[in-house]
């Protein structure tokens, strides 16, 4: 199958290539060409852009799909009440089957904020790789070791299981935080990275108290320390939220080629703080930009996550030039691609897999044009999404999703479960 | 003409008043039923909701809507830079016949955020009467006296050539802010507003270095104890952005019942700083919102705002159930429609003015739904807005706009006029 888009606006993400207009041709899950005019042969189907944007897709490098069923359930709460009264009582009344209709939903909705990919954190992997597969959604799942629930060895046996059976779906290694870890779970943790070769991922400074427990109970180490110290960052990796990072966290992080993920929408609404996120690109991290779950950041919006992290930095640095667009654009592009490994889904590229958006420039709000980039990130928004291209198949074009689903099933199915949840 | 609304959820914003299923009816410009089971007779239109949101709409109560040509045009620019440097220069060269066409680009992107009004604070009121009044959008327009532009005599005449004239469009009086005005102007601007019994809104206290130079210049005092001290709050009116207000500013607001409207977006992004809109809210000051004009705030979309403003408050707070989402949407609605003297805009209520608009709950970030007003604040996007009616009349429904005007047209105008502004 060859798809051509001629007509376009592009902007390829690759650093110093501004927009330029032009074609590009996916060819089957692939793209085959960028540039100004595409080679004819065998399309099979002909899209004009209009003048539209053609862009990578955003990843989104943190996530728990599967908590839909807790959107605006328990909001404007303190951390503690919200976690422990609200959240906790109902997600321990999940069954796997419930994920997996739960997971639908989010799906759905980064399809119409323009996401082609996401690093989903949660339990029962294979709900959630099951729902990805059936709808065609790019998805990077992360184990969660705690000392309750999933163990290492279930998580070493997911990684067997689920890594190389869909070309969709990815497992890696990961645990929740230090403060719900033994030692013990970590060490052997570390030994199945060190066996299987593979990076691992964490909440990490999330809070200040979650810094100051690690470090009273580790001998001073901060978490990305302790992390280090543990062998756990040996294969990269990296770490969620990063929000009360030292200099010193950084230079560990940039020692092991790790990346932070930033949440910022998340991280202000259970008011953790602001991440330092100039200081992370000023040396040199890798950063990805992630949403964080429906419960603590109740609409999964890269558009959202961009523009905050962009006015943050501006109000933390009292400075209007810092962290600009651009930067806030790659982060939630191509930092949240290499975070996650997806290195085929970085840029609009020959050889890249096609995952990749139409923006429609055609709408009040990217109007009159003076910088695209810049209209996306501060300007922009879910109602600009006009198409999501995954794996070389449109998904979502024009409000449509193409996902092979009924999509008030998925609504119907979620809304029960949700019911159920709250009602025992 | 009457318009019948079946199977809606309804949210009229009134205090104590939650989500409920019923009907709504609108005759000619006003509604005239609010509740379970509306009179059947004469309907001309019956639209059903299936089960969708009806509740008041957005009130923009800031806004510059003319200044869309510098969109994206210089941003992550120092506060000085992107002001005398970059916008400065290009406003200088604007036409009034200009300013038309650009006033219509913000109307559209007001329609598809769901705002039934804005409070229009700019040069040529007239411009954007005309607009207004083409394209059947609600305004409030704002003289706005400087040392070098608008005279208080100008600002007289227009308030008394265009009230009046069209229901859609009212005018009141304003000034640009403290530091563009010599205490002579304002003398004569108090004047006219207790010649006119006509309340008058300014800039205020938005950043730092203009409270401080305000008590500089005039005895210690603060802008809004300046304002105070020449009766320019004798009939209410009140300030945007009021970033570094004082109690003892929240307390003269507060008795002359004054209104103040946060714009987050801009004050973020330009790096001002968080107005301590808890405290408003506790010394019971009446709160409006306003996205702040495109040159500086460059998506004006109040879905952002309203989440901009609850998480902000929970950063600057360190409290994550500070300003919750009802208080973010009383703001947007009622508070703004308060400050801008729309009193027949508040509520969803019989008799009230038909200016509602339907949001889409059977997308998948308003799913599954557990709290409909926490879902409009925390999840919702301009993606949802299924329908805008001001006066009674649809002027936006499911991505499409009804403003009698060829909306690739208004680009067209729109980007003309901005690549001559550049040129020059």
């Amino acid at each position: 199958m060859k798809t051509l888009f001629t007509g376009a606006k592009i902007l390829t993400m690759k650093d110093g290539e501004g927009v330029f207009d032009g074609e590009l041709l996916v060819d089957g899950e692939r793209i085959s060409y960028v540039g100004r005019g595409a080679p004819r042969e065998n399309i099979d189907k002909t899209i004009d852009c209009r003048g539209n944007l053609l862009m990578p897709g955003f990843k989104n490098a943190h996530t728990h799909s599967a908590m839909s069923f807790a959107r605006s359930l328990a909001d404007d709460l303190a951390l503690h009440d919200w976690l422990f009264e609200r959240i906790f009582p109902l997600e321990g009344k999940l069954r796997p089957d419930d994920q997996y209709h739960l997971n639908k939903v989010s799906i759905l909705e980064y399809l119409t904020s323009g996401m082609t990919a996401c690093f989903d954190m949660y339990y029962n992997p294979d709900e959630m790789a099951r729902a990805a597969q059936e709808m065609g959604f790019r998805t990077v799942l992360l184990g969660t070791v705690t000392k309750d629930r999933e163990s290492v060895e279930e998580m070493k046996a997911s990684y067997r299981r689920i890594n190389g059976r869909c070309p969709l779906v990815s497992y890696r290694l990961g645990y929740h935080a230090e403060y719900t870890c033994t030692e013990g779970i970590l060490r052997a943790l570390s030994e199945a990275s060190h066996e299987l070769k593979c990076p691992v991922f964490t909440h990490i400074s999330e809070t200040a108290s979650e810094v100051e427990g690690c470090k009273r109970r580790h001998g001073g180490l901060s978490p990305a320390e302790y992390m280090e110290s543990l062998g756990l960052l040996d294969y990269g990796g990296g770490g969620f939220h990063c929000v009360h990072f030292s200099d010193k966290d950084i230079g560990i992080f940039k020692k092991h080629a790790a990346s932070a993920i930033t949440c910022p929408g998340s991280n202000s609404k259970l008011s953790s703080g602001i991440a330092p996120l100039t200081k992370f690109v000023d040396a040199g991290l890798n950063l990805g930009m992630g949403t964080d779950g429906p419960a603590s950041d109740n609409g999964l919006d890269m558009f959202y996550e961009m523009r905050l992290a962009c006015v943050l930095q501006k109000l933390l640095r009292k400075d209007p030039s810092a962290f600009d667009a651009w930067t806030s654009l790659k982060a939630a592009t191509v930092g949240s691609a290499k975070a996650m490994g997806l290195t085929d889904c970085l840029y609009l590229e020959a050889g890249q897999k096609a995952d990749l958006i139409m923006i429609d420039l055609m709408k009040p709000n990217m109007q009159p044009i003076n910088n695209i980039a810049k209209n996306v990130v501060y300007a922009g928004a879910k109602d600009d999404v006009k198409m999501t291209m995954i794996d070389g198949i449109i998904r979502y074009m024009d409000g449509t999703f193409h996902v092979g689903e009924d999509i008030k099933g998925i609504y119907r199915e979620a809304q029960g479960i949700t019911d159920r949840l709250k009602a025992a």
